[in-house]
């Protein structure tokens, strides 16, 4: 489907773009089902964060208003919004009061094996660690180098995501996945003050959880508490849940928790 | 001056741009006298370990005429390189023999005030800290929202740049330059193997002091270490060397030894 800068179908980009001199700006990956981007609100909330924190002066109605248009004419797929502080000045100083640029873009539905959802996924070790920045922790921003390098340490098909632990060896999330674990019956995630991405999805199970009655936990996560928990899942908001069924040397099957909320996130997402 | 994308005239970049995407990228600012890019073999230097830590498929030779007759078109100014790893598959995978892409850009010779050259500057002490990461530490690629949100935190012209600590407090860097202290007549900058940038001017003047029996240090930094120098300077491949004359509550004189390597880097630079 055709791209969209600022509303307008338009397949190039200002060289003078701060996203692309700095990554000075934020994404959204939104799946699209029937014409509808789902679960939107967590995403524009995500986004609007996202703005707060890096003072990105964003027409958040726009935004609205052409993430509906746009899944509506792509129906089904996958939707990528990036949003930029828009052209440069010269140097890293920036006018707060410059309007963001608003870039759309959309894809066919994901294609990943059936298997990855039913018999669950091997997870790789990826020696890449996230560095610990408070300030730009929890964001969907565009300084991606990290999971571009974590990425790129495998390549076989045997590993459909990998664990990213931050430089002080916590447990962390995966390159483009949050990571869950159920120990006791509890629903642990990591805590993403200082590194990690909030996903809108994670977001949406702990709600979920919560709702459900069972005891969620955000907190910090040792190695061994990953090797030693019952369940262990990732999500994000596109291809909803894939059980983890190893890592390294451990070995762990496929729990009944993680199957409710796979069940509940594949109903959100229609897969 | 117009704008080229991979050797050709462009005013406009594909939207599927990975540095737009991730910061998947690198770049280089260079000062152009009489048509001739400045330190050219240590920008190239610095770019050739860039492309190699991130594994970076460019076409060096290509670079090379590129700027050679970029900077003989624009004959005086600044001159931007960026380099990304060209278009994005879908995530953060990547063909590492995929081509990079080449961004040139020009612009007119920086506007300084005389003064931060004269009677040197004042640094803003900057709250944003830069996080560690050895892998990508000492490269100047696209991932640069620290300096973004660094640089936003003054607006007033009092301060002509800003220093910044590490997460653990060492001195580093300026956001757009390289930090050096006079202690006992010896040369000291940070070691940048955890975070920063290696600075061609700060490899240039380490190089300079050497060859003039100068003794340097690379070594970490502590507030107190710069609080007690007896000279500081700041430097960069576009402005050369200014010295800093106040920092929070601290004031140095412009010494002997900045003067001299100021007098190298203006030589060098022209100004």
């Amino acid at each position: 489907m055709e791209t969209w800068v600022d509303g307008q179908p338009a397949d190039a980009l200002s060289l003078k773009d701060r996203g692309l001199a700095y990554g000075d700006g934020l994404f959204e990956t939104i799946a699209v089902r029937d014409g509808f981007p789902v679960m939107l609100d967590r995403h524009l909330v995500r986004l609007a964060r996202g703005c707060q924190r890096l003072t990105i002066n964003l027409d958040h109605e726009a935004v609205v208003t052409e993430l509906v248009t746009y899944a509506g004419q792509l129906n089904e797929g996958v939707l990528k919004l990036i949003v930029t502080r828009g052209d440069s000045l010269r140097g890293y100083a920036f006018d707060p009061s410059a309007p963001a640029r608003r870039i759309l873009s959309g894809n066919p539905p994901a294609a990943y094996p059936e298997s990855h959802a039913e018999q669950g996924i091997r997870l790789f070790p990826c020696a890449t660690r996230l560095s610990l920045q408070p300030l730009l922790a929890g964001l969907k921003h565009l300084n991606r180098l990290e999971q571009v390098m974590a990425r790129a340490e495998w390549r076989d098909s045997e590993h459909a995501e990998g664990l990213m632990l931050d430089q002080d060896g916590r447990v962390i999330e995966g390159v483009f996945s949050n990571l869950f674990l159920v120990r006791d019956g509890v629903l642990i995630t990591a805590d993403l003050s200082r590194c990690g991405v909030e996903g809108v999805m994670r977001a949406e199970l702990l709600s979920q959880a919560e709702s459900l009655g069972i005891a969620t936990q955000i907190s910090d996560i040792t190695l061994e508490q990953l090797q030693t928990a019952d369940e262990v899942f990732v999500c994000n908001s596109v291809y909803g849940v894939w059980p983890v069924h190893a890592y390294a040397d451990c070995h762990w099957p496929v729990g009944p928790l993680t199957r409710k909320l796979q069940t509940i996130a594949h109903a959100l997402l229609d897969v």
